[in-house]
């Protein structure tokens, strides 16, 4: 068992998918990814909320043993921010309104024990601070990134700098071509593994999720669900499922990231079901376990 | 080892993408069906043709040991042509042609040998005229579908009818939702169950395949390809693969059936990647052996 930092978004959401509406809900990359990751491996969080923070959202980490001493609280700044929607193609948020807040002007600085984790996961933010978190890890084991267009169109220079020393690229389709600069799915996958990242992850949503490794793929459904009601924070969850079990084995090998993949797709499958945080607050370990039976014979070839 | 009954159209196909085009190509899903279903089991097909049928595609089927007995021509009529394109979206055609001909005029009669199949393929045709042919069978152990979009809104009572005698169903994500009006892809599958199949196979190109039974799901991957020229008859050779294994093996099971879908997935992959049967005709055993190993290993969980 090995342990594992994130750094990434802590927000309060505002959702309206067709099923419903959320109104400053928990939210934000890091926070799914931790919450997820935790039913795996020891996470600590690294980023920056305001003062107008529920306390209860701390603690409700704090509850799943994630380590807070890095998320500071910025007295004179406002939380992070999102609100978005969605259609009943539940495929694509538009985002309605970004308020970066205290993610603006936080400077993280992380102490020993984060330094020296062996497992490191860059959420979707400015690649500025990505690389910033980056530079003061000791030797991570395994860095993975998630970015969006926004970045990879904004800010690509400084998002090359950073995916040169990444292992896991981390992203859904169109953000994959988008960087790539390819619209072949496979082909974008393979030129990505020029940039830096020896291994890609793309995420498709309802579709699934591909892994890309030395010219060999492997494929993790997404589970069949019958009431989809906000995939708000599905790839956050993903990438803590898979992040956590690599920690968990503490290993970097092939087999072991196909069965974090599984991991992450079971995770994201219960994120998708309820608004904000809301279904893995109600997961327990059999029910995880449970899917993840379900996982295996959604594949299984032999008797 | 089982024989296989298919009837469906057989057509002279003129095919726009962005990679190029072709005019009165050799195309019909009874075609493309019977030409992969040929890799595994021995084929019957039944359908008509024109005077104007080109000689040379009936040798090509009949090279591969198709039983074209209930081939009909017809002195008076003229082949069934289709005419479409795609954009570089390859997942959905835009038809801009079609003439019925040969198959407007059709009347199948089956002799005692194709009666008595024990494997029936009713590829996306008339369902009038899918019920005339499952009608004169004597007692298949199985019964497959397709239809699409024009028979679902156009002869509903007529498909509806056919359906309640048939296995399983095979379509695309978009024809299920249709035909079971719901629009959650497995909510609707369940629904379909209802109709009669209790076997639901949906198509959805790029992402793969799900196969349905018993409130389980099977998910058979699509094969990353680095190009594709051309999907039509990508489903029908689904359809020929999986009927194919299930008649080589002479069985219903659910593990068959799964085997089926792999088998299925990977002639599928083969004929998209040239245009009309080109790519087919240049497949060999041992290139399909390969490509079954590398779908096998892109779903493998385990060391």
């Amino acid at each position: 068992m090995a342990d594992l930092v994130v750094v990434g978004s802590i927000a309060l959401d505002s959702v309206q998918t067709p099923f419903g509406k959320v109104t400053e809900a928990l939210g934000g990359a890091a926070t799914y990814f931790s919450y997820a990751a935790s039913f795996f491996a020891p996470v600590r969080m690294v980023g920056a909320v305001g003062a107008d923070f529920p306390r209860e959202h701390l603690e409700l980490l704090g509850s799943r043993g994630v380590d807070l001493s890095a998320v500071e609280t910025l007295p004179d700044q406002k939380t992070f921010r999102w609100t978005g929607e969605y259609g009943f193609d539940l495929n694509e948020a538009r985002t309605l309104d970004v308020q970066l807040n205290a993610f603006a002007a936080f400077k993280p600085a992380l102490g020993p024990a984060h330094r020296a984790a062996r497992f490191l996961f860059l959420a979707n933010i400015d690649p500025v601070l990505q690389l910033e978190v980056l530079g003061q890890m000791a030797r991570p084991a395994l860095v993975a990134l998630d970015t969006m267009n926004f970045w990879i169109e904004g800010k690509r220079e400084d998002l090359l700098r950073v995916l040169a020393r990444v292992d896991v690229l981390m992203v859904n389709d169109a953000e994959a071509r988008m960087l790539a600069r390819e619209p072949n799915l496979i082909r974008a996958a393979r030129s990505i593994t020029a940039m830096g990242p020896k291994t890609v992850v793309i995420k498709r949503g309802e579709y699934g999720a591909l892994l890309y490794y030395q010219g060999q793929f492997f494929f993790a459904p997404a589970y069949p669900l019958e009431a989809v009601f906000d995939p708000t924070g599905a790839g956050d969850t993903f990438a803590g499922g898979f992040m956590g079990y690599l920690a968990q084995q503490d290993s970097t090998d092939p087999a072991a990231m196909r069965r974090a993949m599984v991991r992450g797709a079971a995770m994201a499958s219960f994120t998708v079901e309820d608004f904000s945080l809301d279904r893995l607050r109600r997961l327990d370990r059999a029910e995880l376990d449970a899917r993840l039976a379900a996982f295996a014979q959604m594949v299984r070839l032999e008797d």
